[in-house]
């Protein structure tokens, strides 16, 4: 069922503007090329200014970052926004540093994003620093153990700042703060290579800029065709591959995907 | 015929200085290392200034700047200039901003390359705004489909800048204003992996450094080199394999490659 | 007999913060997860500030530097001696400029480090103008040809500035100035791979800081498995493969590396 979002975007294709970081940043333009969509990376603010012009979407990565390239992503974000643009931020060590979440706050009070992305840790971090979630806040100190109270806390979170919020793990939960999507497709050993995160931010950035009028569907549809990559190049491994040959695996199997075999091998369940 | 080019540098080498973009610089490093190059990347402009004095040759790539690293490029080709180093410009997204555009003009009214590669739109752009080009303006609006059209223009180009140029597309135009040279070798595919681009200006800043005498012809040494790599690349490619794996092929068929290979393989014809 | 260190490493962990080149930074990510370590990579100044406290180890990499990277290397190196966290530095390039050499220098002077990684080059260029060293002065101008040389001459370094020198090279050197030993693992090959050094480095600090209470043996044990992995890597190569896959298999042979492996192969002699 949501192999289509993918046989939209290889169809269609997609300009994905990625300010990101620089350590995964060849892989996410592979993984981009490898899906049918194209990649442009530029944090020189007059340059970046004039390429979100020509792109469909805006894919923001915290990874690596610094005054410069943060003015960047402030000022492209908010012209983003004007031309309504899809965009995307990842997270990425939010909750590590006091830096770290001071900006990605930043971003988020100036900037309205489509989705936002990260882990468990990082998005509680989010919502407990977000202005506007006071009502998330009694969840803050909560373990969050249990799924159905990770869930009830990031429905409310995504109610609040609505948007869409994707929080990856060994279930990774999808939600707009109505309804709630589980995705059990992946491979634990992807944790195991650098930027397979960063990846699944610019799939989700041209899924959706590839399927506009379907953000939640194709955003699911973005984290299947991850977990489903991961899955077929775990398969394609050789007893003498590691974690290097496993990130090629990772890309190739996208490029080699198709709505069959995403239909195929979807594990999703629509939990609200 | 082109094999000697790569033997040459095979066998003497040649020290590069790249100033590249941070998205392909690895592989830029790796298939500079598997053609018999080596490879240094620095945009620091003391640095800089210090490492062209010891370089063969210098590649400048505007995939990824700033004000910082463009300011390093000027300066440091100024003085690869003046110590008559070999220095290829590697126009990447020319016409997609303005801000690439006006800092591809700045150097090369700044710099005398040697070569200046880039795809049509990227080579007329530069035409078009290059000062001392007027007679080439003419053609501008030209759609330039038919090849002899093409051919035509960028030829004119040449002449009027005295710089080789490539014009890399499903058949690679290389000219001097002079000399016309046709390559068809490589594969479509290599569109789908991010840097070849960038990896064929850095072999051709290679390449010349080691053949010095032959600036012209070992310019199309290195576009045919490319592009057998490319074919090479996709024979030995699984079904299993895509677009990653793809890129780590094309690498090692340079690093592979020698004279016979390529004297064999070439699709090269002299057009004028 | 070394390969304890490996599996500490792996059972333990270690969270290393690398301010390194942007050429390298994706392998040298990959082969700290494929070591049992963690990667994070941050070289803006209030995030690493932040960053090293939460971190075991600092790799530090002068392959590619700026103005304002270097000042993050230096403010981060401070704290982190006052947090006894572990300090490496590779001295990429020292004696290719003055600008690397004077920088590695500064560094050398303001922080302590635990282990200083260069080759022969690097190391005597560092020796001859580190101020307290005036005593190694001597031999700057031998041309260290011969081994016995060549020790003699980096111990009395490592004595003077009280750190672990590591020599690369077709034997590696490694003496805390008194002890010393030799390793004849490795290939030849990898000096064809770009990083490999740098992954080294990023190998170094996470072994160290996984067997804080055996800096002198663990270090040995890193530069055992490194070279363990560039023997297992080469065997593992097909006839197609070249540089770009040797890179992938190198990383792979450490994901797959244990403690008997290691202690089967390892050619270490202990010198002195």
């Amino acid at each position: 069922m949501f192999g289509k979002y993918l046989k939209n975007l290889k169809e269609n294709g997609a300009l994905i503007h990625n300010i990101t970081n620089y350590v995964t940043v060849n892989d996410v333009a592979n993984i981009l090329l490898a899906s049918g969509g194209s990649p442009i990376m530029t944090d020189y603010l007059p340059d970046a200014l004039e390429i979100i012009e020509i792109s469909n979407g805006l894919n923001l990565n915290i990874g690596t970052l610094n005054k410069r390239t943060v003015e960047t992503m402030l000022e492209t974000g908010k012209k983003a926004n004007l031309l309504d643009k899809i965009i995307v931020l990842d997270a990425v060590g939010v909750g590590a540093t006091k830096t770290r979440t001071n900006i990605a706050i930043e971003l988020i009070n100036n900037i309205k994003f489509d989705v936002i992305k990260g882990n468990i840790s990082e998005i509680k971090t989010l919502a407990k620093n977000t202005s506007n979630t006071s009502g998330v806040d009694a969840n803050i100190n909560d373990e969050l153990e249990k799924l159905e109270d990770k869930i009830k806390f990031i429905k409310l979170y995504a109610q609040k700042i609505k948007t869409i919020i994707v929080v990856t793990g060994k279930i990774d939960i999808i939600t707009n703060g109505k309804e709630v999507y589980l995705v059990e497709n992946g491979n634990s050993l992807m944790s195991s290579v650098t930027g397979t995160g960063c990846q699944l931010s610019a799939l989700i950035t041209a899924f959706m800029s590839a399927n506009k009028e379907e953000k939640m569907l194709s955003t699911v549809g973005a984290v299947i065709t991850m977990g489903v990559a991961g899955e077929i190049g775990y398969e394609n491994m050789l007893d003498i591959d590691g974690n290097s040959t496993y990130r090629n695996r990772i890309i190739d199997a996208i490029f080699n995907m198709n709505e069959e075999i995403i239909d195929k091998r979807e594990k999703v369940e629509r939990y609200e």
